[in-house]
């Protein structure tokens, strides 16, 4: 395929169901996912990893036990390490993730929103 | 400071050194900075990491020893470890750049575009 820069807006028409992450790239044993939100997910924490969400369309709010973030486009927040959080999206939200291959989506609370990982898009 | 979002476009406004990125944040042990480019860097590579661009305003284009990538707005593209390389911008550029703390910008090249680093915005 040669070398070629990916398109974020391109990519993002490429799929549509929520809370289901796709990689688009990799950076070591990180990858960058891009992902579509829309609503509440689960309250949960992931103890070994920061998490870093960049906003692409869409208000995310993400709410931590002592306090709620808004992400706008074009800003980013990283969750630390070993915070519990739940992104919610009032209307539907595009986001970029960037975090170590391998993070379950719902950390240790399981339930219906649980993504497979690695899949790409 | 409580929690609160990183404005990218808000923190482009802070500097205008070109070639000197800025650190706006940290993902385990990784650095999430923003730069400003105009014109050609130097051919150099880092042998330990890949290196995430991703374009903000302006046309980067990033040449490898087999060919020119170009990188627009909302692209981004991971320059592989190893891999020599030369960003160079016609044009301004603000570019996020994603990798491990403590890289060198320049690689082994050296030369008077070596930056410092950790230097937050």
């Amino acid at each position: 395929v040669g070398h070629v820069a990916i398109n974020l807006a391109q990519k993002l028409c490429l799929f549509h169901d929520l809370w289901s992450p796709r990689v688009v790239a990799e950076l070591n044993d990180y990858q960058i996912k891009l992902a579509k939100l829309h609503g509440a997910f689960v309250w949960h924490q992931h103890d070994d990893t920061d998490e870093l969400f960049y906003v692409l369309d869409g208000v995310l709010e993400i709410a931590l036990d002592d306090g709620v973030v808004t992400v706008r486009p074009g800003e980013l927040y990283v969750v630390p390490k070993g915070t519990r959080h739940r992104p919610f999206a009032a209307e539907p939200v595009s986001v970029l993730l960037i975090e170590p291959r391998g993070v379950v989506n719902t950390g240790g609370a399981g339930g219906a929103l649980t993504a497979a990982n690695d899949v790409w898009v």
